[in-house]
């Protein structure tokens, strides 16, 4: 069997030993995964920013891999903890609508309410379920338990709405979803979102708040330095930049109210 | 054998090289050890921090585990480097009381005075001996040398005090230790210091600065959206907190001179 | 064979799955690697900066070490994506001078432009060849394929220049690099420099900016606490330090400006 690996996604920043203590408690279960951190720089309690990126990220790892993400603003309430499996990967965490973009279009994704003590701590803290049920139920699927032992089976996990963009006659209405640490602005417009709509990426052009773009780019150097410009983004989203830049100083930065239009060429 | 795993603890912030030096000298003494991180954003210079976050953290790792620390002021001055044993575990670091608060009680600890160069790179820096001495020494202890081989066996490493809560008659008065990154203000009263003074976590009520909290809530959102409580904190202690906001920001922010009583409701 | 490693510097920061995504390649092509993050810190494009780390970090880890590094502001246009053996460690990125002072005096380097897209992901995004070329490739290296296989050796990689310290009569004038997250300011003055033009590091004296410093200390302590001071730093270059204190916050922030003077004391 290959090495397994366990990825960890939270909001729980760096400068704690939060992230450090779950690592413990899986490598006492299981010293010989492999640890690998996506972010836990998730602004606090930002549950769709969670769930936006690792539905971007999850699939890059190998199939088997273990992704737990802990963004749980419900910690200690009535939210269930779960288990799924889905596409090949395990998804462990908080049933908060975290993991639903990612099995929405699952019909074989087995989604699991982690009741079984036997693969938790001893002692469930009401506050820090990341390391005294999500890290252990991890490191014990690692060694190969079925989820379905660890809990009931449900099917009605937890729903977040993810915003679609409108498609209009002639063009497509979306938003911005987030902005990375190069200042690169994601929409929620895809590729394919376009060709489908426009039969091909030619020929268009972007409003970007009040700016017009007047075509989609291939990468950053296509236009001068400190210009604006639309690419397709590596995750397959229209990406609003700048060569050398940050497109969120040119655009201005409350980005969560930002337009951007989509539309044929006149 | 199982795998070695070794921690590193640090206020070398992740912007430059040095944690990543670091673990190149220990992969280079031993390819097959697993390295985790605890934390590299100790504030510079702050014993008394790393300490009470290593303490927190150590023991949720496997037995043998080799917990390196390198908060280190005086590096290069007259203090001394040190490897302890204690409870199965294994802990590298300066002798500046970073360790005290583990060992304190363990008179079975096991602190020797690192001196034998075999076990150093061969050139020694003043400034970095967290690549020269600290890496080189944990990788060798993850490879099976004795601790005793490395140096002199010392009975007095360097002590700190901790702050320890006042018992009064009828209440007990404490202080705010630190603020986690969601804002959580965690004091140095401790779930077992409430239960030996009052018998009970019930009938008693807390006051935070000039705020009065009138019990000891289960889990965030036992308050409204905003507001402030006082729970059991994953660490056992007392810890001040907001349900989806942060508890640092209601209380006003210098933590430091935060006094924290715990009386019985009359 | 003994487990391979790979090393990851980027300018990518922490708070998107950028890393997370090229370990999650790394490892779907080779689950048996061992990846370390040197720094994701580096500031956006800022090439010199990547290339002075890495060149200072990547001797620490053990031969046949594999080092990625992505300061990419060229990324999708016309640079070259390159992988290099040299001094027996193997470097992987783009083709823009970031491995340039590295390479500098290595004869026997090799230098392949990356051309064979078997080694590459099945889809190259023009803005993230960190993922599609840089992480793939160097996992298949890990894997034991020879470079060489990987394209074509070219004998003109892109330079940068390094501003060297003068050397004029009685005295050397450099000039800052960098501060790293103590406030420590590193010169381009190595210890080599001195002794080579002063015959010592004894009876000279340094002008930092319009401070006078009147020796080179041995470590922090040698001066009063907040009091500035030179040393030898852990890579072998002069440094201005700070006992407990940032020395940066001492002499001024604008550090691209300070100019440094090791003249020989009268």
């Amino acid at each position: 069997m290959s090495k397994k690996i366990i990825t960890v996604t939270t909001d729980f920043g760096t400068k704690d030993v939060y992230v450090g203590v779950m690592k413990g408690v899986i490598l006492s279960i299981n010293p010989d995964v492999t640890i690998v951190d996506i972010t836990h720089e998730i602004e606090a309690g930002n549950i769709k920013e969670a769930s936006f990126l690792l539905k971007d990220a999850y699939s890059y790892f190998p199939e088997g891999t273990i992704h737990i993400a802990v963004v749980d603003p419900g910690v200690g309430g009535k939210r269930r903890a779960i288990a799924i499996k889905s596409k090949g990967y395990f998804f462990v965490g908080p049933d908060n609508g975290l993991f639903w973009p990612i099995i929405e279009n699952d019909k074989d994704a087995v989604v699991v309410h982690l009741k079984n003590k036997k693969y938790f701590l001893p002692e469930i803290s009401s506050t820090f379920h990341g390391r005294d049920i999500f890290a252990p139920v991890a490191a014990y699927i690692s060694k190969g338990v079925d989820i379905r032992d660890m809990g009931d089976v449900i099917d009605d996990p937890v729903r977040i709405e993810i915003k679609k963009p409108e498609f209009l006659e002639g063009k497509i209405i979306g938003h911005a979803i987030r902005e990375d640490n190069f200042g690169n602005i994601i929409t929620n417009i895809s590729k394919e979102d376009i060709i489908k709509h426009f039969n091909s990426l030619e020929d268009i052009e972007i409003i970007v708040g009040d700016k017009r773009i007047p075509k989609i780019s291939r990468t950053y150097s296509d236009v001068g330095k400190g210009e604006l410009l639309v690419l397709i983004g590596s995750s397959g989203l229209l990406e609003i930049s700048a060569n050398m830049k940050k497109a969120s100083e040119i655009v201005g930065k409350n980005i969560n109210e930002l337009r951007i239009e989509v539309r044929r060429k006149n």
